[in-house]
Order: C-alpha cells, then structure tokens, then sequence
C-alpha cells in the first residue's frame, strides 16, 4: 500500500526547543523520519515523503510548501487505491505496528494520537478527508461517517506516541526505534527518575 | 484468567489533586476500577480487587494494606496458573484491548506504561517478581529474563494510558470507557483546544 509520511522540513518540532535548537530539532525530526520510514518499509509498505521542502532520505519525496490539512487532501485525491497517511514523528513505531494499520479491516481506519491527535490512518473510501485543526480525530470519525465509510480503529501505543515535547522524550529513550533513539543517546540524553514523585524524565548529560 | 487489579482505596491518585479534591478522586479512581472491571469481565477473565482498604464494587476484594509491589508480589506467590495483573487506573481499558493481553504469547508478557511504568502484565512463569520503584517496565523485562522467562508485549495505546495527571484526564473524555468518561463529563470536565498552541485541555465548566 502507498504509505504517505507527512515530513515539515523547514521548521519542525517547534515544542521541543525548550531542549533542542533548531538545527538539533531537524536532525532529530529526520531521524525520526528515517524511523518511521524503515518501519513502513518493514511491513511492507511503499513510503512517500510529501515534504514542505527537499530532505535527504531513501524515499520518494513530494515537495508541497503547503499546510499539512491541504497537503494531505491533495494526496488523497490524486490516489487510484487505498492510502495510508503515517505522521513523521512517530519514533515508536515498528514494523509489526505499521502492519497491523495496513491489515486492519474498515474503509477508513483511524489511529488516535495522544491528546486528541490523529497520528495515522488508511483511507479505502474516495469520499474521506482530513482536518487536522483541533480534535482531529473526532473530526475524522464524522468526516469518514459522513461520507459513508465504515470506520476501524488501530489500538496501539507506539503508533499513538508522537513525539512533540520533552515530555514525550522518554517514551523514545525506553521504546523509540534505532536512529531517534540513538540520536538522543548520543547527544548524552538520559532517562532519571525524580526521587521526589517517581516521575520518570529525559534529562541531557555528557554525549556518549 | 485470574486478573489480580491492585487498587489504593485510601490515597488514590494524589497527583490528580490540582483538580479533584479527596473525595472527587476516591470517586473518580473507582469509577475508573470499575470500567477496568468491567473490560476484564468483556475479555473474559476473572478479576480480583487488591486493595488498601475495603471498596465497595461487583468483585471480590482481598484487602492488603501494604504498598503495591509487596501486595502483588505476595498474589504471584499464591498463584496456582497463569496471572494477570492490570492497574486500576486504565480508564481507556476495553475487553478488546484486555483480551490481547490475556491472549498474548510469553511466559512473561508486558504492557509498558507511559514514562516507564508497567501498566499490566501476564505471568506463566512462577519465578517472575515484581519491583514497582523506578522505571518498572525495564526492571520487570529483566526480571523476567533472569528468570529465564520468554518475554513478550502487547502493544495497546488504551492499556499504557494511565490516569494520573490532569494532562492525561483529555484521553478519558476522548476514548475513555462508559463509567470513567461519563464521571467527568457529569462534573463538567470538557475538551477545550487552546488557540495559541492547538494543544488539547480538559477543562472544567458547569456539570451537565
């Protein structure tokens, strides 16, 4: 299945420059972009990087300076078949999650993401678009819904977690794949655990 | 499958309390271990309260007033078969979801919680031990491997969704189960995306 990650290559992970500048928020986005491109390819499906601007990675790219919502609807109707869209942040995702989306059964089928998010989904039905302003899942229950598509769902964390902010760091250091992991390792980022409430956190020491 | 779920029937969910105060989360928390009760009965297993302190629900209760990883470690002593364990605070829980875990393949099989946390296991193997303290999803793999224990995971975004913090309270307005979800809403708990981050909030307005 033709398998669309949505990549922002000129400003991305803006929320994470609290611990990252913005050379580091595009190395890191990149290699989560590797991730999940690996991972599509290791379930078999056929990647497509549609671009806000030229990245350098083993996939076809599509440059489109436009807004995710546009960008993405413009995908969808020049496909002659099913689609899956997969977000590029998603740095847990694996080979058996991806397939697990591309075999799951309903026209349009949906993956939450963490806070109201839709972080990937297939699209078997020619009537289905997406809006990824505010609660975009909820958002795409009623579009699919509406345009007369039977809707599925995928229930799985790694393909639930993006990763947006320093608090989704952790999540990368304990469960990430190869390069987002090793990215934050190198640059000397650790898991510790606050003695005062228990909570775990990503913290940057020296580099490995 | 008997499904032990560990519940805090006096100080429950302390980390809730910029929210909640005693009482709304005492209420709030069993709402939520009745929805997990619930999901454990849909995936047919057989659940079995662990708690603090006397709770009042359709399941029988063991009270043991020791912290969590005595209290559950003295259960895996006592078992006579296959063991679950599922935290109370899983609010997305469903028996779809229950029903992979107690069907997954391992001697040892895991579900990490977000932050490191390990939100519900299966054991098959009688030298598997729990440790609660630190980043328990990693302690418990190892743990499992050198008791020569195959570990396997379940990957489910509904069971590594733990409620304790008000930033998780927009999961269970969103996807959470009847009694959890309904709990919120009638307190006046909303969804509200805010304008200058697009991030998603729960809220609290008039009650319904």
């Amino acid at each position: 299945m033709r398998v669309v990650v949505p990549f922002d290559a000129e400003r991305p992970k803006t929320r994470l420059s609290d611990v990252l500048d913005a050379e580091g928020r595009r190395s890191f986005a990149t290699a989560m972009l590797r991730d999940v491109l690996a991972a599509v390819r290791g379930a078999g499906g056929d990647p497509a990087v549609l671009s806000t601007a030229p990245v350098g990675v083993d996939a076809p790219v599509e440059v489109d300076p436009r807004p995710l919502t546009p960008a993405v609807n413009d995908a969808l109707d020049g496909a002659d078949g099913p689609t899956a869209v997969v977000m590029a942040d998603l740095a847990l995702a694996s080979p058996g999650a991806v397939g697990r989306l591309l075999a799951a059964e309903g026209d349009v089928v949906l993956v939450p993401g963490r806070g109201g998010g839709t972080n990937a989904f297939v699209a078997r039905h020619p009537g289905f678009r997406v809006d990824y302003h505010g609660v975009s899942v909820r958002d795409h229950r009623r579009i699919a819904r509406e345009a007369g598509a039977e809707v599925g769902h995928v229930d799985s964390y790694r393909l639930s977690t993006d990763v947006d902010e320093r608090t989704d760091l952790p999540e990368v250091l304990l469960h990430g794949r190869d390069r987002s992991r090793r990215w934050l390792r190198e640059r000397g980022f650790r898991i510790r655990v606050d003695g005062d409430d228990g909570r775990v956190r990503a913290v940057q020491g020296q580099p490995e």
